[in-house]
């Protein structure tokens, strides 16, 4: 029998947001090529005869060569096994998913693309933000904070009118992203939302603008950062609002906020700042 | 028991594409309240005992107004029920979801949002589509031809360098839509594609460029644009090229392709055209 490699999307951290069909896959995998910011709670789905590999990269820490990659899945494949590629988010949104399906192409692999939630939706969905709306936004934008080269600074001019911006990675210099953002024509005033570990119990959000965007704490990765007059809508009640940077100076040092904070934060006595944003 | 509100994505048509969540929701529901696209497939996996509802709009059939349909959910909720607001793709993309969740939060409803798989990332991975791509595009933008607003034209003049462009519900106006392209500063040799009936048996993609795509077959809805670069790497063998025109004069009366039409059109001797698109 040939193998196959499926490149799955794993959804945005939370396990019930799977897809059916990456679930089915997941269970019936021989081999599990994942990426690192798979969550654990995934990784638990997968049968214990199954062979598992963290081929992931991240910040700097190579732990494999693109090229390796896609070696080992036409390998596995190649040996008869089912092979699932699995991606955090969806699989052809910021995932270089396009150079492993060019590699599965060339050497004549069978393979099958299985989208998955990527993580803005998750996140968006679990802070109450609508990506688009009626009135204020028409088009939704996805980038990357991260670019493949990094001499190459990315213009977010063209996104800077109605529309809702989404930056996948966008690392922890505030202060230069939301100088980015202003030199790009965003209004200062434009609301903002860091969300980190959207979809899992660590979730939390942070919600602010981007004159008050550098006082934002640095929430553990990953993390996506949402701008756009759509945050305004955010729920008020699983939200950190920032905007005067009052709550970020309870903070004695925002770096703590980095290591291991598990739970979301609420701040009752701030939840009532725009709790009919549009009434 | 209070009764509660779930705002849940079905995903672009295929049932396995719903998450694990939404089917747990759909089994479990008291009554389901279901957009127009939402698939017959993923009806039938609604309990016998639900209340279903379908509260959809599509070309202008105005089945229930806005106002109506909050009105319906929070009724509901209020008198105990689980109730599942079922829209096709995910619900916070071009689903007016802002507007049914100012009105839960007015009237104090309890809700979820649950994410989805939205259109255009099913009919990417089944186009076999890089929406992103390291050297191409960093950014993926979504559009929706149809505007709240019929007065307004988008200006899609911000997204032409470097991105790819996803329209949802590009209307059958394709002369019309390449011109605004073209108009907004895309190249006229673009790739681009159109996508029907994404994930679902009927599914099909004809591959063009903006200079030809008012030749393009009128196919059945939902139907979605896909314009950039990136389309050079769909999958040719699922794909229906065209391009050059061929592929439509082919047909003696392009408009019979919107109606019935159930299969995927494969056309090998087409197929060999781009093989290697970047080799």
């Amino acid at each position: 029998m040939n193998g196959k490699v499926y490149l799955v999307g794993a959804g945005p951290g939370d396990p019930e947001l799977l897809t059916v069909k990456a679930l089915r896959l997941l269970r019936t995998a021989d081999a599990v090529l994942h990426d690192d910011l798979v969550t654990p709670e995934i990784l638990k789905l997968i049968p214990p005869t199954a062979q598992i590999q963290n081929v992931g990269k991240r910040c700097g820490k190579k732990t494999m060569r693109q090229e390796e990659i896609n070696f080992l899945m036409v390998t596995l494949a190649a040996s008869g096994l089912q092979v699932v590629r699995l991606k955090s988010g969806d699989p052809l949104i910021f995932g270089r998913a396009g150079e492993e399906i060019e590699a599965l192409r060339r050497s004549g692999t069978e393979y099958e693309i299985v989208p998955g939630v990527t993580s803005a939706l998750g996140a968006a969905a679990a802070a109450g933000i609508p990506l688009t709306h009626r009135e204020i936004s028409s088009t939704l934008v996805l980038a990357a904070g991260h670019r493949a080269s990094e001499s190459s600074v990315e213009d977010w001019s063209q996104f800077a009118s109605n529309s809702t911006l989404v930056i996948y990675m966008p690392g922890q210099d505030y202060a230069g992203t939301a100088g980015r953002l202003v030199a790009a024509g965003f209004a200062y005033e434009t609301p903002c939302a860091v969300i980190s570990r959207a979809t899992t119990a660590a979730q939390q959000t942070y919600r602010t603008t981007i004159a008050a965007l550098h006082l934002a704490p640095g929430l553990p990765a990953p993390t996506l950062l949402v701008v756009g007059e759509v945050v305004r809508f955010a729920d008020t009640e699983s939200v950190w609002l920032g905007g005067s940077g009052e709550a970020a100076n309870l903070l004695e040092s925002p770096q703590e906020w980095g290591a291991g904070l598990t739970q979301r934060v609420f701040l009752p006595g701030e939840s009532r700042l725009e709790e009919e944003p549009l009434a």
